[in-house]
Parts: structure tokens; C-alpha cells; sequence
């Protein structure tokens, strides 16, 4: 049915295979920091929505940053929110504002309301799967991905971004049972989403959990870790022959490193305060790693950020140890590129990546 | 010269003495949330510096939460950014803005007219700590405090409160000397400003690292720990006989919990991500351990407060040790408290603070 994968340095780091190279891609990969995906975005009408619910369009901007660089995965171009959306919680983003909904979720009848919402109104992501998969003939696998329960709770009860997540908080520790319903509600719709997003193409899945990290310890475990296993648990692992990986990425979570490395993911992805090496020498015989440069390393000057990337490599090690076969290790950002990156920062660091990973292959 | 101290649990915990209880203070204990605050803030002309600047004012301020509360430590009302603000950066705070300097620290040339400020334009702050040493008529210690040199470097370069710090990172990944420059003269002047708080009367001194946590594994090591580490080293550390306690709060700093506990702290900060029992198994034979509740916990009703409150305290367990004598833990937020807490709140978290850490203490 699909084209042969020409490239699974990607796939095989994920589970701890070997590989030729350290697989690289880049949290928001498709974005505002290329010229040809303000374009695109222009011609679709200006709005980011306009271009993740049109299928051509998700698909152009999917593969851009593949025809600059010689990017290792691509990933599904979306956003966390599309599940609340199909909710009926009224997404838009205000300009320069950030997204916001339009029915925030913050008493008992607004969670009563909550329902796993249908698929068929997340329709233009399945396609948009199908279609990016299909463009891609094999060249490198689909990621596609969702928000963590938590993390889109967050957005679903504030209503928008927030500097103290003071109303889910509050909700949290004043109402706990609420905090857990909306949080069952979202996992049942996200291991649905991710398994269809699996049924149409996706090779791999990734579950970010951008708001993790401001809850406190023993509230991570309850509240975010928790329903994070559980989607695990209900997701499809393999798909045609081919195991699908899971990765789970939760900024801000160093602290449960070890708690994440056992929540059933075959990959734990790394924010850049993390020390690699050590995080290596804490989980790597359980899961692969993927991260963590700082995306700010890339407003440095070309050497810089070499040097940098080379600096993440070498914190992680050459991925081969006598004791135990391969770590797998997929290099990224510890966060989403900036708009403000500039494009030719991008070339030097995947060549940076992939050149330096090749020696440290060499070395016996 | 000063009246005897009657309350000396705070400084006890800091040094790894006995206690009678935990002791407890906030972070941010006085502000926005008291509406005696607001109406003293409303006399001195409604800005936050007229407050600061005004000996009397601020002497008012920072004794209010102590009428109402069972606080264990003062801390002196003021902000970190008066050192840029008396290097000639010129300070402001703009309505609902947070703060702003006129004249952010961004070339070559402005790093080479940085100097350390003469400490006579900080003359309202010392003059601010005599007199509220003064009026604290030996009740509980006062603490001074100051923003770590990486902080107040982050101020000053973006000039203003930062979402991804982009600006401060450039130039510290692009521009390392430049960085490593400013980085020296705030390290010297952060050292002269503490030493002069201690004295005008500081018992007790804390640096505020609020932004170590948002850089990179490394970065952190050789741009924040490195200069806190310097303050610490010409921090004069006994006056009048005593002990000065000094406390280092690295907001988000649980990756470095070892390092941190290493820089010549008696005290270490941890926010409310960082698990206290192992914190403590960790690091607490070294140093003090001072935090770590959610402020978020005090929009949650009474029982929930309590609770959680003894959560903290059971996480850390009772200070005494048959192997090594007391570990020391001050009870704080993770974080300053929300100008949305309901005043009665902290009077709940403050009760229940003292009288489970004194049960803890009956328990052999």
C-alpha cells in the first residue's frame, strides 16, 4: 500500500536499533521562520487554521523544511488543539495572540458536557496523514501527534495560554474529581485520535506534554503522567508489520525523568536542561531519548552552533556500547525553532548532526 | 545595638539546628494580596518604586503580613532590579507591564560603560533594612536579598520581561565575553549591595536565580552558578557574632540540585516540581532545604490548604535524624505568592505549618 522507506534512521533510533547517523528533526519544523511557509500560509488565507484544515496546503507546508534539509522524520503539520476544537470549545487564534477558545471548560455543567468528540470532525487530520504520507514516497516516516490530556486540559479550562495556570490549578486542587473527568474525557479522544492518525499513515506518534512541567511533584503523577499512561496503553503499536512508535515529550520534566522512562513510551523527548549524558546513563537501556538543544544555540553564529550540536552528541555518547547493543538517541531541540531562526542555521545544524554522528560511528 | 531576637526558628533551620517548628515566610509575603498593601500603595502615589523607595513605606509593608500572620522571617520589600536601575538603566514599571528599562544592555559599547553602581544610590534600600530591623523589634530575623548576576543580566540585555529570553541568549551564545563582562560586574556589585544589606541589619541574605532555570544544561554551570558562586564567596558571612544565612533560589533548578547545594549555599530554594524527601536524601546533610509548596494550593479551600501544606512537611519527615542530627527545612512557596490568594488562606497554611511540624517533632 505505502512506498518502501528509503530512510528509517529515524524508526530504528526510536527502538533502539542501529542506525547510520543520529536521525534529526526539528520541533515545528514547518513554520514561521521559512519564507515558503509564510507563503503558503498567506495564499491559504492568512490563518493558521485556514492551513492545518485544508489537506493540500497542510500537506505543502509538511514537506518544505525536506526540500531545504535533509531532515530525517517529517511531522504531521496540526496543532495540540484540533481535539479540544472538535469538542465544540470554539478554537481561533487571535492574531498575535495565541490560541484561544471561544467556551472554556471551568464549571460542573461545562464538564458534564465533555464527550469524546467525533472523529469524523477531525477528518482533515486523517487526510492531511494520508495525504503528507503519500507525498513523502518513502523518503523519511510521518510523526503524527497530539497534546497530552493534561496539557490540552490546561488550554481547555484557562481558556487561552496563561503565565500562573491559576484557574486549572485551582480546579485541580479545589475539584479534583472534575480535573479528572476532563482528563479521562481527553484521554479516550486522544488514543482514538492517535490510533486513527495510525490507521492513516502516521509511523510514529508523539504525545506532548507542554504543560507538565508546571505542575508539582506528586500533581505531575496524578494529573498529567497518569492519563499520559493511559493513552499509551490504548495505542496501536504496530501497524502494517511495522512497530509504531510512541514518543512522549514533557517540557520542563527532568525531575520524573525515571517515572516518564516507565510510562510504556519507547521514547522520552529531553528539554535542553536536561544533561543527556546522565539521563543516558539513568533510562537509556529502557527508552531512546530524543533532544535537546536549546533553539536559541541556532541565533549564534554558524561555528556556534555547530560546535553546539556537537556538544549533544558527545553529552549522549557514540549510541553503541559493548554491554548492551545501541541507545537510541534522536536529536532535536529541547523546544519549537523560533520564528526568528534564520533559515541557513538550520542546513549547518543538520549537517552538524549527521556529520559528527557518522564519526562517532567510526570510533571504536 | 539590636534588639535580641526572640524568634530564631528561621535562622536555626537555615544552619541545620534544632526548631521548635518549621518555620515558615512567603515569598512575596507582602503584596498585592493584603488590601493593606494596596491602600499604603495607594498613599505613596500607586507605583510599586514610590513604595520601595520610601523608607517608611516599605518598613510599613513589609511588617504588615507579620500582624496577621505567625511568619517566622521578614523579608525587606523591594525588587531585584535596583541594581540595573542604580547602574543607570534606567527602571520603570509600567501599568500592568511588570518592569522596563530605558536603556537595555545590547552592544559592545554599552557592556564597556557597565560599572558597579555606587552603593550611595541604593541608600533608600539600606536605609529601608535598618528601619525595618528597627520597628522588628527582635520579633523574627529580616531577611535582605537580591537577584542572582544571570538574572539581573537577563533584565537588563532584554530590557524587560522575556518569553524565550532570546535576546540575553543570542548574546551569550554569540557573544560569550560580552556576557561573561556583564556577568562580572553584577556579580561584584551583587556582592557589595548584600554585604551592605547585612550591614544596615540583614540576619539572613537570599539571591534570587528566578531565571537560571531557563538555560541549557552547561550554560547553566558556567553563566549562573559560576557568578552566584562568586557572590557567595565575598558574602561576609558572620555579623555581630551570628551566622548570616545565605539561601540561593534557582527557579527551576531541580537538574542542578547537587551543583547548587555545592556553591557554598547554607540554603537551597526548590520550587514545587522538585520532590522534597529526595531532595533532602540527596543533598540535605549539606545544606538546608527551603520551599516547596504550589502557590496555586492557596486558591483551594482550607482543608485542601492544610493538607497539602503537611504534605510538604511529611515529603521532607521530621527534621531530626538518629544518624546525623537535624536537616534543616524552611516551609515556603515554590514560588511568590499570587496576588489572587485570599488573604485567610495564609493564615490556614501558616497555622498548620506550625502545628504538624511540632507533632512531627513529638514523634520519636
Amino acid at each position: 500500500m505505502w512506498p518502501t522507506l528509503k530512510n528509517d534512521n529515524f524508526l530504528r533510533a526510536c527502538l533502539r536499533q542501529p542506525t547510520d547517523h543520529t536521525p534529526v528533526w526539528l520541533m515545528r519544523q514547518a513554520g514561521r521562520y521559512l519564507p515558503e511557509y509564510n507563503a503558503t500560509r498567506t495564499q491559504a488565507g492568512g490563518t493558521f487554521m485556514g492551513l492545518a484544515t485544508n489537506v493540500d496546503c497542510a500537506t505543502e507546508v509538511t514537506l518544505q523544511p525536506l526540500q531545504r534539509y535533509a531532515l530525517d522524520a517529517a511531522i504531521l503539520f496540526s496543532d495540540i488543539l484540533t481535539v479540544p476544537d472538535a469538542m465544540g470549545l470554539g478554537l481561533s487564534f487571535e492574531q498575535g495572540e495565541g490560541p484561544r477558545f471561544a467556551h472554556p471548560v471551568r464549571d460542573e455543567a461545562a464538564v458534564a458536557r465533555l464527550a469524546v468528540p467525533d472523529m469524523a470532525k477531525l477528518r482533515y487530520v486523517f487526510d492531511a496523514v494520508t495525504s503528507i504520507r503519500k507525498a513523502l514516497a518513502g523518503r523519511v516516516p510521518l510523526i503524527g501527534f497530539s497534546g497530552s490530556p493534561w496539557t490540552l486540559a490546561c488550554y481547555m479550562v484557562e481558556g487561552a495560554g496563561s503565565s500562573d495556570y491559576r484557574r486549572v490549578k485551582t480546579m485541580l486542587y479545589a475539584r479534583p474529581d472534575l480535573m479528572q473527568r476532563i482528563l479521562e474525557v481527553n484521554a479516550q479522544a486522544v488514543t482514538t485520535y492517535l490510533n486513527t492518525q495510525i490507521d492513516a499513515g502516521a509511523q510514529a506518534v508523539m504525545i506532548f506534554d507542554s504543560w507538565g512541567g508546571v505542575l508539582a511533584d506528586g500533581a505531575f503523577q496524578r494529573f498529567s503522567l497518569e492519563y499520559t499512561r493511559r493513552v499509551l496503553q490504548g495505542l496501536q503499536r504496530e501497524k502494517d508489520g511495522a512497530r509504531v512508535p510512541a514518543i512522549v515529550f514533557t517540557k520542563g520534566g527532568g525531575p520524573w525523568l525515571d517515572e516518564i522512562a516507565a510510562s510504556g513510551a519507547d521514547v522520552v523527548g529531553l528539554d535542553w536542561t536536561v544533561n543527556l549524558g546522565a539521563a543516558r546513563a539513568r533510562v537509556g537501556a529502557r527508552v531512546a531519548l530524543q533532544g535537546n538543544l536549546d533553539p536559541s544555540v541556532l541565533f549564534a553564529p554558524p561555528d556556534v552552533v555547530a560546535r553546539e550540536a556537537v556538544a549533544v552528541l558527545d553529552s549522549f555518547g557514540a549510541p553503541q556500547r559493548a554491554d548492551r547493543g545501541w541507545d537510541g538517541h534522536v536529536f532535536n531541540l529541547g523546544h519549537g525553532i523560533s520564528q526568528f531562526t534564520p533559515p541557513e542555521q538550520v542546513a549547518v545544524l543538520v549537517d552538524a548532526v549527521h556529520a559528527h554522528s557518522r564519526r562517532q560511528r567510526l570510533v571504536r
